[in-house]
Parts: structure tokens; C-alpha cells; sequence
């Protein structure tokens, strides 16, 4: 089964509802600028690589208006700028977002003739996006695929799925591509509160792909490492720093310091649309803080006494010394990642062809 | 508000039915054994020296039909074997469940005239094993009270208050002792995953005492700490071997990975009647594993892919190694815990007046 969490068709966009996953699969369009603003708030599409192709598409979705009633391009633009900047408000932690955005502006901000041709342009920047995302997680798939212990076990915190990008995923494009060498693992996989992603969204994409998948409470993550019943770490991420840090759902930080406990390897994947080169560290990465009622969302009862205030860090920094390696659409980088990164971001044009 | 989740009243067993809290303050008798046993299995009463209570008054809920209808002291012999029987069966980690019924045992295997002398003689018991409870909770209070840093930041796993025992709590006794010293500190609750004791209860217990309480979930323990808002770690106990090792509720051992790596003294606090002197070290402590649909309990729509596999330990080890002291009613005991432990053992009939 091919998941793809974002689809552009039609000059519509749309996007699988994962807020209602695991019962209900749908697919939902969002025809403008508000319901693409709304979804990724909300985590209906969610992922740092799903929300800048979403982003990206995200752009076409108000000037679609315009390019059919034959708008000026004065107009167009305009309204291509205030697109930019809506859309840049709505999470701030995931890097892919912003480097999306600064793509297509770099193609908006060209010269065109009409709207038509402005769009035209937008739409084919927004596609390439869509397009290079595919590539570069398949390709991140194959360059971790050698690291899966055939016959152990693996542990992964969120969803670093096919959801959680435009397909194949980041971290679970690794375990794809070693379960299509003919490996043998078994997963476990974080529930990941506070919106369960680990239990809704990795369990039902790996079960979906017959992989042998165990979900566990976060807490237990340790736990199952003492046992000996995990050899390798994996995690996507949201935004990675210039020296490594790595910034990433809730817990993550968690995984990373009992991974090293139980010294146990720890890899991030992710594709270079994630590293921010701007930060020389992760203590410069903002970090979303969302609403306290998350803790109790869903429940059909009240889980959190009322006179309680409640902290909810939606991510959170793991530091570069914690992770063994980042697998990138080019490689796996290996400490110290201020140089591999440096030198990685030099030569990655070659990486994926356009 | 005084706080008792086991009340023992006109011959009748009451609990406080915890799986309501925090949305319902409700008090049930428990009029039969199998009433018992369920509560214990349920978790309407947990926690382990208030599963002890619980179990100790509950070898008389059976026997209270065979006293009224002066059954012969055979028939309520035997009814009290087959009590203490179902009730060691109901749940194997906490320890002070077994303390308290070979206290019982101990009594009951005695030489009585009739079954009203059998029954005194065991609600007498079951009282004695209350009120030292009582007594030892208090005392664990003040013994910890002065490790409780002015102005600083604890942070806490599960539900080791007052709900826990028969009152004051363990840990949470602690707290209250400090707090009543004048004492200031905040304190951050991990939710406490899959049933959600820190967020429902000891929110609730902390909120209601007035003192500063901040719900996180059970992940983000990790991050609070590198930020530099913990400054002290006090968790309760289901089970403490001979040389340290504590069993308690799953997600301590992460707890006390993230505390020592971030520098942060790692306290458990609990009577004696915790300490398991048969067993040499932690890996012979039997741990519990609950049902996998607890994750996805109480939840209103499915949070767990259906085809995936769920593992759901209710209990990790944490090595002595890890341990800053164990905080008792005789006073605080260090390492080596092996040594503190046994020479504290025979002294500890001093500790409590009877």
C-alpha cells in the first residue's frame, strides 16, 4: 500500500486526515489558504518534510482563485506574499517548512509575464519539492538500510514514516528498504504522547508493511533497552543545527540518554531540507509549546486534575555528543558533524537530480 | 483534606475508588472478597503499602459472615487460608501485599477459643499493620523533608501520596513534611503512563495541599531536567531487594537514567515493609506485565494500530546503582544499600512504637 500523506491532483490539494488514523483512512482536500493552515496546526498533516511540501503546495491554494478569474500579477503576488508569511506562522520548530517556503519564494519573486505564468512557475517549484522529497527519502532508506541488525531490534520514538513525508519516510524509509534486503527486526515503537503517533501512525504503517511491530508507553523505552532487546536507535528530525544537535518530537532526548546508558547506537534521519546551517547550535532552535490540553485529548474522561498546571513542549534537543550517526539522501554523516555536515551540504547538489 | 483510600469502619472495608479520580471523589465498600480482589487487580486501590492495608483487612471481609453466624473456628480457618491465597494471587510486584498477609498469617495460625476470638484477633492485626503504616508514612515525611531543596524543583513519577498508602504517601509525604517546614518548591508530575496516576492523582493529591504542581508528560522528564528545573527526583516504591534494586511503576528506571545523567540525586522513599530481604538483587524481583489494551483505555477512539503488537510492563528495576538513598521511617539509608539496608533491618523494630 503506497501512503501518501500529500498529494497534489487536479490543481487540488490533499492530504490524509491523520489526526483520525488508525480507524478512519481519509483523504481530505484542503481548497484554501485557512484549511492549509488549519491542518498543519492541528497535525492533520504533520512531519517536518510533510509540512514544507504541503507548505509549498499550500501556496498555489489561494492564487488558484486568481489565476482563473485572470487576476493581475500585482494582485497574484500579493497574495503570494501574505501566503508566505501565513503559512511561516504556523509551526515554528520544523526547519523543512521554512526552507520550502524560501524556495518557492525564490522562484516568486521572478519575473513572469501574466498570472498564468507565475503560477505555472509556482506550480513547478512546488512539484519539484514534492518530487526531490520522494528521492531523497528513498535514497535515505538505502544508505541505512546496511545499519538494521538482522535478526534485532529496533526502537523509534513518533512517526518518522511515509506520513511523516511526501513517501518511504526518513527513519522508517531505513527499516523498508532493510526489510526489502530480506532483514529480520523487530521494531518497538514509542506511543509518543502526548498525540500518539508512535502508537496510531508507526504502528499501523509498519504493521501495514508487515513489519514486526511492538507498541510500547514512552517510559518503558529504557525498560525494553535493558532487556537487551534493542541494537539500534532511529529517529527522524524536525530541525538539525550546523553542529548536530537535533531537534525532535518530545522524548527523543529521553531515547537518546538511555540509548547511551545502555550504549546502544543512536541515528537520526533525515534530509537536508532539515538542517538549518543558520544555527550553530541547538539551544538557538525555538521549540513549540502547545497547548496543555493536549495531555488530555481524546479521553473520554477528565486525565489531568484541574488545579494542575501542565508543561507541553512539543520537541525537544537532542545534543550532537548523544547521536552516532545522521543519515542523510547522501550518506551517513558521522561526528564531528560540524565538518561532515559542512562538507556534506558542499557536494549534496550532486545528491538528487533534478 | 485527609486523604484515606483504605478505611476499615463498623466492621466494613472502604476504599476510595481511584480509578474515578481525579472527575469523581467516590468511597465504596468492598463487601466481599471477590469485591477485594478486584479492586486490587483494577487498581480502585493501588499502591503498594495501601495494597498491603487493603489485603490485611481484606483476609476479614469473608470471614465477617462466618463470625455472625458463629461458623465453627475450623470452617473460618479455612476460609482465612483460602483469603490469604486469593489475595497473594492478585497482584505479584508489590511486596508489602505478601509482608502484610504472612503478618496475618502469623497471627491467624495462632490457638483461639471461637471465631470471635479468631476475628478479634485478626482485626486487630489488620488495624496494628494501619495504623504503623500511618505511622511509618509520617515518619519517612520528616526523615526526607530536609533533602527537599527551598526554592527548588522535584520532580516525581507516579503516585506515591497519600492515595498510595494510608496516608501522608511516601514520596509524597516528603513534600508535604517540607512544605510544612515553610518550605518552597514546584514540582513536576510525570503524567505516568498508560493509567495516568501522576496526572489524575497525584496532581490531584499536590493541587489540593496547595503546593505548586506542573503536569508533564512522562517523555519530556528528560528535557525539564536539562533545562535546569529539577534539582531533586523522589519516587515511591513496589518492591526494594537486598541490596537496593527497586521495583516501581514503569518509567522510574528512564527517570532515574535521565536523573543521573543530568546530575540529579535520585531519592526512593518507602517503608520497610517494602524491602524484600529474600531476594539479592533486582533481576528476582517478578514484574507484573498488564494487559495491552490498557494503552489504548479510556481513550474515545482508538489510539493503537490495530494489528500491531502492544507490551505493557507495569513495573521496571532500577539498579542500586542509580540511587542516591532510600528515604525509611528510621532514617535515610545509603549506599552501600547492602550494608545500610540489613544493618537498618535489625534495628528497625525500634523505629515504630506499636
Amino acid at each position: 500500500m503506497e501512503i501518501a500523506p500529500v498529494k497534489w491532483e487536479n490543481e487540488r490539494l490533499w492530504i490524509i486526515d491523520q489526526t483520525l488514523l488508525p480507524a478512519e483512512y481519509k483523504i481530505i482536500p484542503l481548497d484554501t489558504l485557512e484549511a492549509v493552515v488549519d491542518a498543519i496546526c492541528t497535525l492533520r498533516v504533520r512531519g517536518a518534510p510533510a509540512i514544507g511540501v504541503c507548505a509549498a503546495y499550500g501556496v498555489l491554494v489561494p492564487l488558484k482563485e486568481l489565476k482563473e478569474s485572470r487576476s493581475s500579477l500585482d494582485n497574484a503576488r500579493q497574495c503570494f506574499f501574505h501566503a508566505l508569511e501565513v503559512l511561516a506562522a504556523t509551526r515554528p520548530t520544523a526547519y523543512n517548512l521554512f526552507w520550502a517556503l524560501a524556495r518557492m519564494k525564490e522562484v516568486g519573486v521572478g519575473r513572469f509575464q501574466d498570472v498564468f505564468d507565475f503560477w505555472q512557475a509556482l506550480e513547478n517549484a512546488a512539484n519539484r519539492i514534492y518530487f526531490e522529497d520522494v528521492e531523497r527519502c528513498r535514497k535515505i532508506g538505502e544508505y541505512g538500510a546496511d545499519l538494521v541488525p538482522d535478526g534485532g531490534g529496533v526502537l523509534t520514538h513518533c512517526n518518522a514514516g511515509a506520513l511523516a513525508t511526501s513517501s518511504y519516510g526518513t527513519a522508517l524509509s531505513v527499516l523498508y528498504a532493510a526489510k526489502n534486503q530480506g532483514k529480520e527486526f523487530r521494531v518497538f515503537a514509542d506511543e509518543t504522547r502526548p498525540l500518539m503517533q508512535g502508537a496510531r501512525l508507526t504502528a499501523w504503517e509498519l504493521a501495514s508493511a508487515q513489519i514486526d511491530v511492538t507498541v510500547i508507553c514512552d517510559s518503558a523505552a529504557a525498560y525494553v533497552m535493558s532487556k537487551g532487546w534493542v541494537n539500534m536507535v532511529i529517529v527522524g528530525a524536525d530541525r538539525i543545527a550546523a553542529n548536530g544537535d537535533t531537534a525532535n518530537k518530545i522524548g527523543t532526548y529521553s531515547v537518546a540518554v538511555n540509548a547511551h546508558y545502555h550504549h546502544i547506537p543512536f541515528y537520526v534521519a533525515a534530509p537536508f531540507s532539515t538542517i538549518d546551517r543558520s544555527l550553530l547550535h541547538g539551544g538557538l532552535i525555538p521549540i513549540e509549546e502547545r497547548s496543555g490540553a493536549e495531555l488530555g485529548q481524546g479521553f473520554d474522561r477528565p486525565v489531568v486534575a484541574k488545579d494542575a498546571k501542565v508543561y507541553n513542549p512539543a520537541f525537544d534537543v537532542t545534543p550532537h555528543d548523544l547521536i552516532t550517526g545522521i543519515i542523510t539522501e547522501c550518506g551517513v554523516l558521522y561526528p564531528p558533524f560540524e565538518e561532515s555536515i559542512r562538507s556534506a551540504l558542499q557536494t549534496q547538489v550532486n545528491c538528487i537530480k533534478h
